[in-house]
């Protein structure tokens, strides 16, 4: 089995991390100066390793291997978060690279076709996943249309600033690949929690959103008596403690939500709230709960809206995201590299993240490789992981990469 | 009894309205160049009336009669909210300048010694009430100490801005009043649902404050279980909701609560928030059911502690208000009036919202008098009443004043 070079990939992250390094955290969001000196680094990388490497019109590095036969996509994301960690999507992108070269210097795989991808934006600064939707073709033009990050600047602007208005936008033929991997940080505690050093991805949990809109009347909060009061906010707080209340009773055993985001306005201790608005966003690895969460709050919004008062809008998420499912065959391989590595320290598990693979999953076999993040933690510049658990994901990748090209190749 | 000019009066109250204006409102912040504009026109328009009128050091505008005996003090304040209507404080400002040149007007009421003011700053901007509180010797240095306007100005500097910083700050002396009237509009809607013109304030309610902090813990949407969420807005949302389940059951007839100012951090749809914080703001005109919420805010907080998770802090509004209640004397000589001029169109009723009446109470017998709102809407460029009730409370104003003077002086 091929052997990874522990130093050269520790020391290409840790080069990685140093463009748009903040503190421990890394700012490089997606088309910023920052993210594409980033990836004119990885295209001069990928073309070091011996790839035909491209920069293509929405931002995705692309280096395809000069080897025939069927290939092996390996990547992730090389855009951060606004104030983001190190390993968040650069893990999985000089894995890849890793993987790539590991497998070309092992005379026993150099003959096996690797491509690699830094896919763009990612994190959403305009089209969460552009990059690996692009890819695919599941682009749309409605999707680009009116695109643009939270101060107003637009998808086109900064293609066009980041030099790629006249590039090519490229797609992957179905024919080429045996499959798509990705490997990526928990981003959460469960394998810390359990002890395990390895997660192999079952499936990626889908998500919908609603948001609410509460439309009542501002009133000056010492003069307006309770009765004559249409106030946004109680509604708000009563809305949202009963779905917390409710939902248990329907949820599945690994259901999340969350009301993270909400606003109240004028927001002045001495107003009544006239207006209110409030995000609940809800995830399962299947269809029911989801189904069932949906049920729940048509119910209160409705038991609420008949009592009169505060008017209580219940606007559905634009982009819900079905559950996917990775594919089993490549997972097996993914298994047997983790328990011939790391035996008895690794388990199957879904992600509650979204991540490029959910897209990929639509056009080609995909599969995840999990590596613990320190404390859980992750969308912070205090996002990490221990040297010991990067090198060994990235050798189980390696070994499980070198397994499904054998075996796809055979 | 002493007629008014009701010509004069709605002209004067418009001159006012036009020093600041924007749309129908008006922006006039205290020591605002707009504010001390209209300062500088009212002590000029307090000398015309035969005052001795000063500026005072903190912004205060007072007008001091010449004739002997117990003084009658009129008045209110002239800055305004950031967005403010044209009549909060403008119109008891007018109407005692209006009121003391009808007393000096009439020969029957010319000896009768009527001082008049503006006081600075009651909405705010630096120590709410300023004006009223430096006055009456109220005005602590702990409360002028690092106070400080939304911008980070602070109140030394705008003194020195306005060029009053070498300037006395003047001191009412209980000796020479009888008391102190502050005609104000309602503010609220109670006058217009009942069909009444005029309100006789019975006391001002008192107000508490409590700030409570809820401290969690900041994770990931979607990769951080329900079970080991630890996430502030839950805990927010949940004893908001339960505070307005609890508080009607031990409400008074006209208690009000609101809780119309929070923040969640980082407020994001995928993040569970670490942290929250929401004000709760409550009124009543006794102190009963102050203390009676004060004692379920401590259950429910203290239960919620209990359970773990969250931890919630109560932290107690620097500043509570206690319930003021009007002199009683002086409130029969403005229900006489009241019903010579609007029988059977008046009622008695508490101030909802706070006022310099009620800082003043501490050191004189004071009473306020109420016109109607026009949709009981205030602190807003809409606020208004009509025409024919600004001139009838005015003229109530005028004959209590004067039967006020007269008893004190018989």
């Amino acid at each position: 089995m091929p052997a990874i070079n522990a130093e050269r990939l520790l020391s290409d992250l840790r080069h990685l991390r140093s463009i748009g390094a903040q503190g421990r955290g890394v700012v490089r969001p997606a088309f910023s100066a920052k993210d594409m000196e980033a990836r004119r680094w990885l295209k001069a990388r990928y073309e070091e390793a011996g790839l035909a490497a491209t920069i293509d019109g929405v931002g995705n590095v692309l280096g395809r291997s000069r080897q025939a036969g069927k290939a092996l996509l390996l990547g992730s994301h090389s855009d951060t978060q606004p104030t983001g960690g190190w390993l968040d999507g650069a893990l999985g992108v000089i894995y890849a690279l890793e993987v790539a070269r590991a497998l070309a210097a092992d005379k026993a795989t150099s003959g096996l076709p690797v491509d690699i991808v830094s896919f763009q934006d990612e994190e959403s600064r305009f089209v969460g996943c552009l990059g690996s939707r692009s890819l695919i073709g599941g682009l749309t033009p409605d999707m680009e249309q009116g695109a643009m990050d939270k101060d107003g600047v637009s998808l086109a602007e900064a293609v066009q600033q980041a030099g790629l208005a006249g590039a090519q936008r490229l797609r992957v033929s179905r024919e080429r690949y045996a499959g798509f991997c990705e490997a990526h940080i928990e981003q959460g505690p469960n394998l810390e929690d359990t002890g395990k050093r390895i997660g192999v991805v079952t499936g990626i949990v889908g998500l919908r959103g609603i948001r609410f809109v509460f439309k009542g009347q501002q009133n000056h909060a010492g003069t307006t008596m309770m009765a004559r009061r249409r106030d946004a906010s109680t509604a708000l707080y009563e809305l949202a403690h009963r779905i917390n209340q409710e939902f248990p009773k329907v949820a599945g055993e690994r259901s999340v939500w969350t009301m993270g985001r909400l606003r109240v306005e004028p927001n002045a201790t001495s107003i009544v709230p006239g207006y209110a608005d409030l995000d609940l966003q809800f995830r399962d690895a299947s269809e029911a709960p989801l189904d069932a969460f949906e049920k729940v709050v048509a119910r209160l919004v409705a038991e609420m809206n008949a009592r009169g008062g505060v008017a209580i809008e219940a606007i559905p998420s634009r982009a819900p995201i079905p559950p996917t499912h990775m594919d089993a065959g490549l997972q097996k391989h993914i298994e047997a590299a983790a328990e011939r590595h790391a035996p008895g320290k690794w388990q199957r598990m879904p992600s509650g993240a979204f991540h490029d693979a959910g897209i990929i999953s639509a056009a080609l076999p995909s599969a995840m490789l999990f590596i613990p993040s320190i404390g859980g933690i992750s969308h912070d510049f205090a996002e990490d992981s221990r040297d010991d658990d990067i090198v060994l994901g990235c050798q189980v990748l390696a070994d499980a990469a070198a397994s499904i090209l054998k075996s796809a190749n055979a």
